[in-house]
């Protein structure tokens, strides 16, 4: 079995790659929920809709994330009224947000509630939020510090970053179905997706729990690098990191990740980095991470899983 | 001053009859919120929108109800979901319910709010809820007692109904703006539109500083009948009439509505009617009561407003 940690849009493409690849008893993809935050009075969980769009055939791929044939009529509306209309909701996503905010308010849990949807949408394989409790992802900026959406979406990145923190991570845990991953005996490789290491993956990694497994762990980690030529496919990855002082590059991201991983993949346009990576004491492999089709998604699901394969977990 | 009682459809066009001739500060419309409920976590007030609509000239007039130009994708996303779909919700539709459910957990009045709307939409004339309380109404059938929606709207009006209660009437106020009406030395006459007396006009009669106050009238109180030719048009006031073993009839309404009333207007259909109902004691007013065109709306208006002007008040 192996289990995918993944934020958003980078995330789900290799979740969609590893979903052609392994049966539904063979993979958890365990999401990130830091930036789940509620709005117009709905709980928005960003990242496992995109993951739960994708699997389901479902995302828009053009607007790069959302639903396909998606209109705004409610936005239109909205905006008649003088609400708020910072964060785009569509008429069909709406939907996902209503049904959610629902069941919530009955009392069901997230990951009740993802499982749920799921079905409906018929995905077979298992999408299970990191944990059921809230943990906010916090942006520290020159600005001052803001919940993410606030500075993802209605500030569109442009305070400059100086660090993150998960607030509620601590005392949160991981939910079961992640958790039950986590200790599996089935367990052979650990995969974190290609997604924004500080506001994708890092949230994930805070939980207390999570830390604890990974740091025990008896299969390997191989993570891919999001960052592509010293930039990121879609997000503010590189401009963080470029904020935060670093050369935005896979070799930072190794940096980033530092002895937690057993591998890194990179992209080919980063071959030159291998060495340097490798003398950081982390095997690399380049590969084609560029996922442009569902061909390329599952070519390099494949490549990952090969070269989990081949890796020995670090001693500590 | 005027002060009309309203319901939902049938209300609302007689209140944009008064709009065309009344000044803003010569109309307050105070309108049901029995059938107010909550569905998918949001609050609905589906007269107040009716009127609403209407007035700002965005209601449907081919469906009857909601907005003109609605979409429907919310609902078969819902739907996709395994949502519950037996309420309509347009696109449109949903940012009001969003917006206001949004304002109410923040602590708005339901007032407030709807003035906030109406203002956003640019109606001049006051509409303004009966209640800012939860009252409920309970259709009492053979088949149970049933809120309101779900006898409407689930059920289609399918069970036989033998009575009303409205819950939660006992301990409602009247909302500010509409006591205010009822107190106003300027107050001229109060209207009752065309709206179902079951459904629509008794809850606002339930309200027992309403009643007291139309008790203690010093103004005509009129009514325009809802039931034309044996039957309505729109809505289920003649069924339930016929089950409650009453003639669907203009003078089952001057009697329902009683000594309360001190005229009645009928439609030229019933003229027929008006000696009946001149016998019990109520001054009864023959007219075009349908309403297919604006220029109805007003005439009618207009007329309701020459007889309730024509009128003493019933000694008591």
């Amino acid at each position: 079995m192996i289990l995918a940690l993944a934020g958003g849009v980078g995330g789900a493409k290799l979740a969609h790659g590893l979903v052609r690849i392994l049966s539904p008893d063979g993979l958890v993809i365990a999401v990130n929920t830091g930036d789940d935050f509620e709005h117009l009075g709905l709980h928005i969980s960003p990242d496992l809709d995109s993951v739960m769009y994708k699997l389901a055939g479902l995302n828009d791929t053009e607007r790069g994330w959302g639903l396909a044939d998606e209109s705004w009529h409610f936005m239109e509306a909205l905006a008649r009224l003088e609400g708020e209309t910072w964060f785009n909701l569509g008429d069909r996503d709406l939907a996902t947000h209503v049904e959610r905010t629902r069941r919530l308010a009955a009392g069901e849990t997230l990951s009740h509630i993802t499982a749920a949807l799921c079905g409906a949408l018929g995905i077979e394989h298992r999408i299970v939020p990191m944990t059921d409790s809230a943990v906010h992802t916090m942006v520290t900026t020159e600005a001052g510090t803001i919940p993410f959406q606030d500075y993802f979406v209605r500030l569109r990145c442009e305070p400059v970053v100086t660090g993150f923190s998960f607030a509620g991570a601590e005392s949160a845990r991981p939910t079961p179905a992640f958790t039950a991953a986590l200790k599996s005996a089935d367990l052979s490789a650990i995969v974190i997706c290609p997604s924004n290491p500080y506001v994708s993956i890092d949230p994930i990694l805070s939980l207390a729990d999570v830390a604890a497994a990974l740091e025990g762990r008896r299969v390997p980690l191989v993570a891919v690098s999001p960052i592509i030529g010293g930039g990121a496919i879609k997000g503010p990855a590189a401009k963080m990191m470029a904020e935060l002082g670093l050369q935005p590059s896979a070799a930072s991201i190794a940096s980033h990740y530092g002895r937690r991983l057993d591998g890194l993949v990179i992209d080919q346009t980063d071959g030159a980095l291998a060495p340097k990576i490798e003398a950081m004491g982390i095997p690399t492999h380049v590969a084609q991470t560029i996922m442009k089709s569902a061909d390329d998604e599952r070519t390099l699901a494949q490549e990952v899983l090969t070269f989990a394969a081949s890796l020995n977990v670090r001693s500590k």
